[in-house]
């Protein structure tokens, strides 16, 4: 059965928003080198904590079904974009991150070739990464208050 | 020139990290039904957010280039995923959101077919919706501690 995630986002300058997704209220802005005031992290950043978060969750879940330990787990994620597309200065590469790389360390009982099964099953089935390494349908209406 | 951003994270349980951007902590978790103790908004929210606050200083950038006013913004984002995957249940669907739909209302001197330019112009540029809507590869290193 399908589920249904939402936020609702308010612009309090033109590089911040605040975001309400239930109880939660969240500032995405830009530091001041991209015109912001470095009141949250910046877009770019908060989908790469997306990322860390589901494959936080679904390797838990993953490492609870094999049977494995995860005593302490840490990953760490870097992406490159050139800003030339967003600046509206070139459109020869995309808009996005080119490439996300990401290291996952994990403290468990599991061997090295348990630990790729583990992963590549992770990977199979987190929400964020399909997101990101799939083509998904983004419908944008705009509207005039 | 391309530009690196980079996050690191911590698990704090199965379903929480604590991630570190620049100066920023951020705090992603699941509701209780979803195994966690709902400390932060979770990482499909994460996801919505960072397309949220793209749109938002795209669209800034993209109506100063144009000459056109935004004096408000508001930006809401839905996105349906069948979690069936994601807890191993059926392979059939895929893992993510299959579908994200944003409206944005904007209070401005714009008409409504200068508007549709706009959006056109912002969503070509902006990273986050150009990172959900093209495939972006993905590297997953995994390390034992």
């Amino acid at each position: 059965m399908d589920v249904k995630f939402s936020i609702t986002a308010k612009s309090e300058s033109p590089s911040r928003v605040v975001v309400k997704a239930r109880n939660f209220t969240m500032y995405v802005d830009e530091p001041p080198q991209l015109g912001g005031e470095d009141k949250g992290a910046n877009p770019v950043e908060y989908l790469l904590a997306a990322l860390a978060g589901c494959l936080n969750v679904v390797g838990h879940l993953v490492a609870k079904e094999m049977g494995l330990r995860i005593d302490e787990m840490t990953i760490e994620i870097e992406g490159t974009l050139n800003p030339a597309r967003f600046q509206g200065k070139s459109y020869e590469e995309r808009a996005g991150y080119k490439q996300i790389n990401v290291t996952v360390q994990v403290k468990t009982n599991a061997d090295e070739a348990t630990l790729k099964r583990w992963m590549e099953a992770v990977r199979n089935r987190c929400p964020v990464s399909d997101n990101l390494e799939n083509p998904t349908p983004v419908k944008i209406d705009v509207r005039k208050m």
